[in-house]
């Protein structure tokens, strides 16, 4: 099975369905569509389509009745890249600068909800696609998918606002699977089958499979962030220590640092990027900025404590846990190029590099 | 005809509805669900459910077949003001500061995506209120509203980015019906009158109304942006110049003004606010930041113009060309408390003072 050829498949797929979408001979198309097109055009993985197609096809279904959801899978997931690396101060996304960066916070900010605007009508014209009954369950699951990933995104912009620290790993899975696991697997999958038809039941299977496995991808995604280089991560290595991340990887060094070394990587951490509100009032001055020193520190602790193998470790109990659902589907889900992928994507996620 | 009232009225009750769709013991409450309820509970008109309204009852619709809707829109509003005051940088909104100012930018830009996550689910719930015919294209309408709003931002960021100010009152009426009428009148207009079940051709009939009428009201909005006392007003005075807005006010003044009073201007408004993106880099220096000797140079300059007056007296062209509208819909619009409400309201736009 080769992952990479079928993701590529898909995300050409993808990014062709998208281009269409977008008026030709716009004259919001220098202002607007141009920039909306941006980040998908960089070198995404659209590991959400790809999933979307193959839970699809994998039940039987058509590559037609999937793409226009696939595409709108995709469109969410870079509205909330965009907002994302606004919310998280990110420099770098897929190896080039954030689109905040080049064109400002208020643009930005405006294409992200363009993208999110041009997700409804795809999802509505689904009726003469897939049929009545399936469109509408596609859009309850979208509609889902939206207020799950904010509320998760809630929870964490809260823990790094209020300096929170009183967490435990269970914390990070409940924020994971709301903010991670909903739009990038449970969503993908739930759309995909819906499209091809499948029960209740076998849709329950394939969402706690996407739950489960979504947690696993964020902790890779942790690790990632700390161990990659540069050019293949396509983002800035180290973010999340900039960014205040509650992480897995971090929690565990806290954990096991001395009570000092903890209180001194906490106040490191409570420091900010530096950052100015788009108005112009600085919430926190420079001199208390966060620095790189203060980053290394961290990055030090966590060395010590040998807690990016903590975490890899936990990462694959999830891996795990996840191949042993997808395992389970076997009596109704038969092999196929489409489910060798899905099998192939729980290696996959621990073991990529990017 | 009590305007105020039946606004009053149509607030009271369409924030009852935001409320009941809020889970009421979520653990997401204080870090989500009562900052997505700030803005609709500050003082607003509630002027876009209120038109919907009208337009639903005047059409001998029910209330109850129209209020999930018009609590939609409110929704779109109330997350389109909190991204656009991240995208305007402004500092006050409804008499209290902006979201992003209490909370910062990332929790500001969360909120929104949050609010515009929450509209799906009602317009879904519409199909048992309305039937599915009418509750689809509510949902069209709702679709082209959110991408010509998109696109009306764009533009009006885009000249701001640029500056351009190569522009005449044509370019301003244009971005006004794209970034304004379609959600402050169209679309609640359009929604409304679906909901009670009009004709293609009476849409067409209500949708010229609103596209003229939403011009009248960005056109007073501006004049309030630079005549309103602070209180009533509840947005800075005089932000539409810190902010660079292009208005039919100044765009007249430097028409009118001389070539020097005009490179002196431009050069002024050309100048930004101190704002540093939320990665921390600064995209301009403070030394070259606007001041309000640069706001105040170009206020007198419009003040010796007299294009206050300038951009009144085309905003009661407007405003008389959406009243002769309205008139011609009296063949099948009949008289009612609501279709009152609808002709009270071309006055209000112009003579409303917040």
């Amino acid at each position: 099975m080769d992952v990479a050829r079928y993701l590529n498949e898909c995300r050409d797929l993808v990014l062709q369905q998208i281009t269409e979408t977008i008026p030709k001979t716009s004259r919001y198309r220098p202002v607007l569509y141009d920039l909306v097109l941006d980040y998908p055009m960089r070198e995404g993985k659209a590991l959400r389509p790809a999933l979307c197609v193959a839970a699809c096809r994998a039940l039987g279904g058509r590559l037609e009745a999937v793409l226009p959801s696939a595409m709108v899978l995709e469109l969410y997931h870079n509205a909330f890249l965009i907002h994302d690396d606004v919310e998280d101060g990110s420099e770098q996304r897929r190896g080039a600068a954030t689109l905040h960066r080049t064109h400002g916070v208020p643009v930005a900010v405006n294409v992200g909800d363009a993208m999110l605007a041009m997700t409804l009508e795809p999802l509505l014209d689904n009726i003469r696609v897939v049929g009545l009954g399936k469109a509408l369950r596609i859009l309850r699951t979208i509609a889902r998918m939206a207020r799950e990933s904010a509320e998760g995104q809630a929870l964490e912009l809260d823990w790094i606002r209020r300096d929170r620290w009183d967490l435990d790993d269970t914390d990070y899975v409940r924020m994971v699977y709301k903010k991670t696991g909903w739009y990038t697997f449970m969503a993908p999958l739930l759309v995909g089958a819906t499209a091809a038809g499948a029960s209740a039941e076998h849709l329950g299977e394939l969402r706690n499979f996407g739950a489960v496995l979504g947690v696993a991808f964020q902790i890779q995604d942790d690790v990632l962030n700390l161990t990659s280089d540069e050019g293949g991560y396509g983002k800035e290595i180290g973010g999340d220590l900039w960014e205040g991340k509650r992480t897995l990887i971090l929690m565990h060094a806290l954990r096991q640092a001395s009570p000092a070394e903890r209180d001194e990587a906490i106040a490191a951490l409570a420091r900010r990027r530096v950052a100015v509100e788009a108005n112009g009032s600085s919430s926190h001055d420079f001199a208390g900025a966060k620095t790189a020193r203060d980053v290394e520190m961290v990055r030090s602790l966590i060395e010590r404590r040998a807690s990016i193998a903590y975490a890899r470790s936990v990462g694959m109990r999830w891996a795990h846990r996840a191949a042993v659902l997808l395992e389970r589907t076997r009596g109704w889900l038969e092999p196929s190029v489409h489910r060798a992928f899905l099998e192939s994507i729980v290696e996959f996620v621990i073991a990529r590099d990017r």
